[in-house]
C-alpha cells in the first residue's frame, strides 16, 4: 500500500539493493516463527548506522508510513508482523561491537549484535554477557522484548543489565537515555521505559550493557525428582539459602524426553534440575555442598556431574533448543508458549496446575521452567491450520495464565506481549494501567506508526 | 493562596486535625533541610491510606492545586519545597508492612515506613531491606529519588529492588504497577518510569520490595592509603575482580578529620576505605584474602578489623553520619553536597579534580564516595546568606559535574533533581532526551500538579 510513497522511492534510490519489496525478503520479516498470524511489511530496509534508521523513520513519518525494526526474527510473540504494512527496518547489518571497557565491565554495541557474538568478541578479555535469550536472538531485539533466560536468577534480565540505550523516536529524533555510569538518578529511567516496549516507543539503534567477569571456575549437574513439586521445592529453597547459583532450570518429564530425541542425551525420565556452579573454586564447593544437601531432603535421585566442558555445553545445548525440540515432536509443527511467571512459593502449586492441563490434550507439550525466578513456559507444537487445536491450546494457555494472575504472577515473564498476549496484559493490569502504557505510548508516537498492533489495541491511527 | 477552595474546606471538614494549615507545621513542610530556598505549602494533610490520597488528589486536581508528597523530609536536592503553594501530603503516618514473605524474598509496605523500621519488622525472620539512603528516610522517598547508599555495589539501587508499586495519578485514579513475580515482560515498565520520578508523575502510597536473607556471617575492616588515588584503585580491582563486596566507602582525609570529630572516632587521617564483608564464614575469608592482597599492592596502611558487633555498629554509625559531619564544621551551616557519579576507570581522575577544586575554598568540604559505583559526594557546609559563598560553591560543584559529564558520567547518582540540579540534567541528557521526559510528564499530569518545578522547568501551568 505504501510502495509508491515518496519515503520509499527516496530510500530506494539512496539504498539501491539495501531497500528492498522482494517477496521473499518480505515473507521473511513477516513475523512467522511461532503459532501467530504473520503479516507482510510492504518493505524491508536493511539499516547500517543510527543516522540511517533516523532517516529512514523520518522520512515515512511524513507519510505517516508505519516502522517494524527486526532483529534475528527470534521473538515468540508475534512482535514482528507488519500488521498494517509499511517498512521492516531490518537492524541486522549493524553488527559491530564499538566498545568494551574491562575496568568498567561494560560494552557499548550496535542494536544488531546477537548475544553469541558479543561474547565471542569479549572472551579474551575475560569478560561475558551472562542473559541468553533464544538462540541468535540481537541485543536490541532483548531490550525490546526485555528478555532474560537461563543465568536471571544470578545476572538478573535486560532489565538490570542495560546502562544506556540510543533510540531513534518516531519523528526521526534522536535521544541517548543514559550514560555510562552504574547507577543514575538524574531524571525519569528513559532506558528502562524503553526495555520492553517492543519498539512501540521508538527504534534501538545502540546499546550500553553491563559486563562480568568469566567466574573462576564453573561445574554442571543434573538431578532427578520423583516428581515436579519435589524439584521446585529444591529451587525455591536454593533461592531462599540465599546459594548464588549460575543457573537452575527445570525440565519435566516429557521435555526429558522431547530433548533425548531431539539432542541425543539419554538423561533419565524425571522431572529433572539442572543446575550451574559458577565462582571461586571454594566458592563452587560450597554451593555444591549445600545443594546436594537441599536436593536429597527432597528425595534426589543421584546428582550427575558434567565437568568436562564439552559434556557441559552439550548439555545446556539441548537445554537451549528445548523450544525446537518441543516443536519438532510433529512434523510442520508451530510453537506457542506460555511465559507465565509467579512468585516462587506459589510455583509447585502453578506447574502442577499446568502439568494436569497438559494431560487434557494430545497436542505435544512440555513444561520447562527458570524456576529459581519463578518463570515457567508450557511449549505447544500445534498446528496452526487446524482451528480447534488451537482453540483447546488457547483455553489451555488462558487458564494457565488465570492460574498465574490469581497468586499475583505476570502472563509474561520474558517474551514481551506482541500481538500474543495483549488480552492477557488487559486482565494483569487493569484498564487504569493500560491507560496510562497508552498516554505514553501516544505522548511519544501520536500518528501510532511504531510497531502499531503490538503490547495493545491501540486503536485507530489519528 | 488556596485557603479558601473547596476541596480544602471539604478536608478540614472530614480530616479534622490531620489537615492544617498551622505555621510551623508549613515551615516543616517547606523542604528546608539542605541548601535550597524552602517554600511553605498553604496547607499539610496527614494521610492514613491510599484511598486518602486519592481523594485529597481528586479534590486539589479539580481545583488545580498543586501538590507536593512529603516522606520523612530527608531529601537534599529540595525536591519538598512547595514552589507554587498548594498542599503538601504527609505519608509519614502510612507506616505499616503489610506483608513479608520469606518464601518469596519479598514484602509490601506502606510508603511511609523507613528502612530502620522495616528492617526492625523483618529481623526474626533472618531477612533484610538493604538499600539505605539517608537516615530516617521513607521508603517511598526512596523510591521517587531512586535512592541507592552504601551497599549498591552488592545490592543495586531502588531501580533493581523495587518490584511493584501503588501511585495516585495526578487525577487521583489509583494504579498498580506490577506484581509479585520477580521479573515481568509484560507491557512498559510503568515501576521504573515512576522510581526516580520525585513525585512529578504520581504519589507513591505502597511499595513492594525485594527482600535478602540476612547473610551468615559478617566483617567490617578499615584500612588507610598514601593518597586517594591508591584507595580508589584498590576499590576498582576488588569490583573488577568480581568480588563480592558489601561495601566499600571511601573517606577522604577531611573526611576522615570530620568524622572523628563529630562521632569520637580515632581513625589515622588518611584516605581510607572502610570494608564490610558479608556471607558464608567461608566465602568471607576468601573475600577478605582476596582484598588484603589487592589493597597491600596499592600501599594500604595496615587492616584495622571491626569484627566486635559493637565497634562495626559504631564505625557504620560514623560513616552514615558522615554528612551531618561536614556540616557540623560550621555553625549554623547548611549540607550542599555533589553526586556525580562516573566510569569507575575515571573515578580517581575524578576525585582528584574534585580534591583540588576543595583546595580553592575556605568553605569546609570533604569528600566521600561509595567507590565501588563510581558515585561520590564533595559535601560543602555553607551559609545561604552569604551569596558570594553560595556562588563560589556553585562555580565548584558544576565544575565536578561538567568533569564528571565529560567522562560519560551522571550528574546525580542517588540524590534526584530537585530544584537543585535541573540546569545540570539539561546538560547531561540534552535538550531531545529533556523534551521527551516532558512529554511523558504532561501525558500523565497535563496540568502541572505534581511537584510542580522539579526536576525540569515544566513551564507554566495549561
Amino acid at each position: 500500500m505504501h510502495e509508491r510513497s515518496k519515503a520509499f522511492s527516496e530510500l530506494r534510490e539512496r539504498f539501491k539493493d539495501r531497500f528492498t519489496t522482494d517477496a521473499a525478503t518480505l515473507i521473511a520479516h513477516a513475523g512467522g516463527k511461532a503459532h501467530h498470524t504473520p503479516a507482510n511489511p510492504d518493505a524491508v530496509f536493511f539499516a547500517e548506522s543510527t543516522e540511517e534508521v533516523a532517516l529512514a523513520v523520518s522520512l515515512c513519518a511524513r507519510e505517516r508510513i508505519p516502522l517494524v525494526a527486526f532483529g534475528a526474527g527470534t521473538s515468540l510473540e508475534g512482535q514482528l508482523s507488519a500488521q498494517r504494512g509499511g517498512l521492516s527496518i531490518d537492524l541486522s547489518r549493524m553488527n559491530r561491537v564499538l566498545r568494551a571497557s574491562a575496568s568498567d565491565l561494560d560494552c557499548t554495541v550496535q542494536a544488531g549484535v546477537t548475544r553469541e557474538d558479543l561474547n565471542q568478541a569479549l572472551i579474551a578479555e575475560g569478560l561475558f554477557f551472562p542473559i541468553d535469550a533464544g538462540v541468535g536472538a540481537t541485543l536490541g531485539g532483548m531490550v525490546a522484548t526485555r528478555a532474560s533466560g537461563t543465568n536471571a536468577v544470578r545476572y538478573g534480565t535486560m532489565r538490570e543489565n542495560v546502562l544506556a540505550l540510543t533510540v531513534v523516536l518516531a519523528d526521526g529524533r534522536v535521544i541517548k537515555t543514559g550514560g555510562r555510569a552504574r547507577k543514575s538518578a538524574a531524571g525519569y529511567d528513559l532506558t528502562r521505559l524503553l526495555v520492553g516496549s517492543e519498539g512501540t516507543l521508538g527504534i534501538i539503534t545502540e546499546v550500553t550493557l553491563r559486563l562480568y567477569a568469566i567466574p573462576e571456575t564453573s561445574s554442571v549437574a543434573v538431578c532427578g525428582f520423583p516428581c515436579v513439586g519435589d524439584a521446585v521445592d529444591t529451587a525455591i529453597a536454593v533461592v531462599q539459602q540465599g546459594v548464588p547459583i549460575a543457573r537452575m532450570e527445570l525440565m519435566d518429564r516429557r521435555l526429558v524426553q522431547a530433548v533425548n530425541a531431539y539432542s541425543g542425551l539419554s538423561l533419565a525420565m524425571r522431572d529433572t534440575l539442572v543446575f550451574e556452579f559458577a565462582g571461586s573454586a571454594a566458592a563452587v564447593a560450597e554451593q555444591i555442598e549445600k545443594v546436594e544437601l537441599i536436593a536429597a531432603a527432597q528425595g534426589a535421585v543421584g546428582f550427575e556431574w558434567a565437568s568436562e566442558i564439552e559434556a557441559r555445553e552439550r548439555l545446556w545445548a539441548a537445554r537451549k533448543d528445548a523450544f525446537y525440540a518441543i516443536v519438532a515432536q510433529r512434523p510442520g509443527g508451530r510453537g506457542w508458549s506460555s511465559d507465565v511467571c509467579v512468585p516462587v512459593s506459589r510455583l509447585s502449586e502453578c506447574i502442577l496446575h499446568a502439568q494436569a492441563a497438559l494431560d487434557t490434550t494430545q497436542v505435544p507439550a512440555a513444561i520447562l521452567g527458570h524456576v529459581g525466578d519463578g518463570n515457567f513456559h508450557a511449549v505447544f507444537s500445534v498446528d496452526p491450520a487446524r482451528p480447534e487445536e488451537m482453540a483447546e491450546v488457547a483455553r489451555i494457555n488462558s487458564e494457565i495464565v488465570d492460574k498465574a494472575l490469581s497468586v499475583g504472577g505476570t502472563c509474561s515473564g520474558e517474551h514481551g506481549i506482541g500481538t500474543g498476549k495483549i488480552g492477557y496484559l488487559k486482565r494483569e493490569c487493569g484498564e487504569e494501567a493500560i491507560d496510562v502504557m497508552l498516554a505514553l505510548k501516544r505522548a511519544l508516537d501520536p500518528f501510532e506508526l511504531m510497531n502499531p498492533g503490538k503490547v495493545f489495541d491501540a486503536g485507530d491511527p489519528r
